[in-house]
């Protein structure tokens, strides 16, 4: 915990109407608002990075009107707001670059509705991932997208986050029938609706997502489910090479074999997961962990599939995890991947990745970035949902070691532009926020960068919404 | 084919500066620019309602950079722009109401590439479903998405198009990876990418998608391709009521059952297509076709289920349609439904409706659309997508017989109402256009309007693309 001193130093400045806002919400929230120190500094930034901009204040509402009531106060003071759910993002998407309330919506943490005839619910921004799993399970039903964290789903929405099952369910932007959203000026609206398509007017429900707060405050959603599969079956297969795991992986793929999950993890992955996870029978080799959903005859089916691939590449046998509890650990040693690659080196800092690029690019990016990681003196252990493309380095470095820093940020880039080259992205699920910025003209161009300052402009034209995130300062001409 | 006169009488108004852009596109594109009545009325409409708004010309552009000269000279003018893909649009999205440019993809028709690796391909706007599906056969690839219409793939995104296919592959929302898109101001910009996924920045492909040319010319496409299913299978199935055929429709959808297609044909509608079609062995009652894909195996097993479900609810007996020929004859039957069902009544017009709802609601919506189109007195067989919540009705009216047409429009006007009651949407497939610009405030409130409005007034602030479709016109503040 660190003090009041360094929290000051570390905000920018802060908007001039700041005070009379906080006056204004202490009036109308009572201890449903604080300026404390340690509150502040808790909202003032995510995981990965671990630099600090706290808030001016901390608000907590209870209802989309009362988030209403928050941001016109704020757009009238030009005060910055930025939108908090579980504090799990991993790009800086929280930090108060400029000071500003931090509306957080935890307590907004209802399940409104959940339709079992049409496999849909409608939750409140603040109800995180396994609550809904946990209100929805009895139905027979299950939200699949697991980013890891147990995640806020408006924060999930406003990241575009997925995550393990993505390569079978899609990501947030699929699986989000429609928003309540308030908008800078305050006003509540909705978008999309219940019906599984439409074709009316323009898609705001996408708009919203992915926009990391800037737009305005999703504080509802309307989220499809699934029915829970009648037979779940994982398996985890080891190989000799990172490029033999990587490029059955793409056979798979390329295959249009069904699997509702497919993880990398490299041999140092497997080495911290072993040491942190007490993981028992395997090898320090990369790994694919699978999991599949389906009928018993289907899922038999893909299994075969599958281990006719991985044979091929020379893969080990396939241990399965039939049983429940083989599962869940399996899965679990994935989930605390990040915490155990960070036990590699105790101490250090470290931040993650995020390429996702065409499946047929996908062993070539995996292959240069970790030979540049090793070159560059590195540990940057590999983990990804590699059925999208998708692959993280969780990138270890000594923040006493200026080199070792300036090493970790060059890999950090050299990553995101190769993604880019390849026809990928340099953020596959993580988002923008601060850190990625300086890739958005490469990956978009200056062009369709101007189109989202336009829309930026225009919706929020007091710039209060989480400002200094997702688009870049510098205009560029419509 | 209508004379001169009517042409000149059906448009309300041409901008000031419409003699001077003609001029100008005469001398830049030679023969490949025209102004003949002919061409301009061929221009003028889509298919649905009849109503004439011909533009002031027509121009064939052959690359995204042309279509920005167009596009600069127009914006610079004034003048209103309208872009055309194969005319089969259904809500008066090519009216130039105000006279303008007619601009013509057709000419940018390259498949530009194919990466059967990643099953994505690149296509110019103009590339129509067909062709796309001829040049990719011999890869084992298919694209799915099937609205009947050989559309235009730049037309298809343009309203957000889906049909047949659309309940196991998605609609263009979600087959489509990356757009290049031509600014009103006359810029080529890219969005997306090839990646499955990204969280970098605004979701610009959604926001072009379904923005029926108002935003911006939709000039290339990144598509999903998908591999050709090993097994296809086909087969109908009969019902004594249609609400026994929707409801064992509900319980497939419910029950999770893959299949690739559900289209269900009212009793109406079958005597038009066993009429038109010269279908042999079917009975004129409710009927669904349906489509299974997948391996051998999966095929059996959903055949299975879906037999069950349809056994419970009172269908006949499963009709194969094993062999390729049996099925393309099923399907033309379905395809020809809209001229069959004008057949019922030639010398009639007819508009189609387009609800799509919550599948728990769709039997509902259907018996009171159908209960409602026979207390009005008008023939109006149905057809539908009906695993997506999506089902037509082809209303037929005498545009002689003032009274019928206000009977077929209060019939129009009460299903988008009750759709939208029902938590659904006007328009499942076929987009805004002129004819649902109405039921927009109610399906989505003023607020969500009028985030449109800011968004459409920020990236055509001159208002030159596409005018007085998709977003109201009555400017309601943000």
């Amino acid at each position: 915990m660190q003090s009041d001193s360094i929290l000051v130093r570390e905000s920018r400045s802060e908007a001039a109407g700041t005070a009379g806002v906080i006056a204004a919400l202490a009036a109308r929230f009572g201890d449903r608002m604080t300026t404390a120190a340690a509150v502040r500094e808790a909202h003032g930034r995510g995981e990965g990075l671990r630099d600090l901009f706290a808030p001016s204040a901390v608000v907590w509402p209870g209802s989309s009107a009362e988030v209403g009531e928050i941001l016109a106060l704020c757009n009238a003071a030009l005060v910055p707001v930025i939108p908090f759910g579980t504090g799990t993002s991993l790009e800086g998407q929280l930090q108060a670059l400029n000071g500003g309330i931090s509306v957080d919506l935890s307590r907004m943490d209802r399940v409104i509705e959940v339709n079992a005839g049409d496999m849909d619910c409608r939750v409140e921004a603040g109800v995180t991932r396994e609550a809904l799993n946990h209100a929805i399970r009895d139905a027979g039903l299950f939200f699949p997208l697991d980013p890891g964290a147990n995640a806020s789903l408006g924060g999930m929405a406003s990241t575009r986050a997925s995550g393990t099952n993505a390569v079978r369910y899609g990501t947030m932007r699929e699986v989000t029938l429609g928003l309540t959203v308030v908008t800078p000026q305050g006003r509540v609206i909705r978008t999309g609706g219940r019906a599984r398509k439409s074709a009316a007017g323009y898609d705001l429900t996408r708009l919203y997502i992915g926009s990391e707060g800037t737009l305005g405050i999703i504080t509802e959603l309307q989220l499809r489910l699934f029915g829970i599969p009648e037979t779940i079956s994982a398996a985890s297969v080891q190989f000799a090479s990172l490029g033999a795991a990587v490029e059955a992986v793409m056979a798979v793929m390329q295959m249009g074999i069904s699997v509702a999950r497919i993880e990398l993890l490299d041999a140092v992955q497997m080495r911290a997961c072993i040491a942190w996870s007490k993981l028992s029978g395997y090898a320090e080799a990369p790994t694919l962990f699978i999991e599949f959903h389906g009928s018993p005859a289907a899922v038999a089916e893909q299994i075969e599939q599958v281990r006719g691939v991985t044979d091929a590449f020379g893969g080990s046998a396939f241990a399965f995890a039939h049983a429940t509890e083989d599962r869940n650990r399996m899965w679990r040693a994935r989930h605390d991947a990040y915490h155990a690659a960070r036990g590699l080196a105790p101490g250090k800092d470290s931040f993650t990745t995020d390429a996702c690029v065409p499946i047929s690019r996908l062993a070539e990016c995996i292959a240069e970035s970790h030979a540049e990681a090793e070159s560059l003196g590195l540990t940057a252990p590999i983990v990804g949902h590699v059925g999208d493309g998708n692959f993280h380095m969780l990138v270890l470095f000594d923040p006493a070691d200026a080199d070792e820093r300036r090493r970790a940020d060059r890999l950090a880039t050299s990553v995101s532009e190769r993604a880019i080259r390849m026809g990928g992205t340099c953020t596959g699920e993580h988002g923008i926020g601060v850190h990625k910025l300086e890739a958005m003209v490469l990956e978009h161009g200056a062009g369709a960068v101007a189109v989202m300052q336009a829309v930026k402009a225009a919706l929020d034209p007091n710039g209060i919404m989480n400002p200094g995130k997702t688009v870049p300062s510098t205009v560029f001409p419509l």
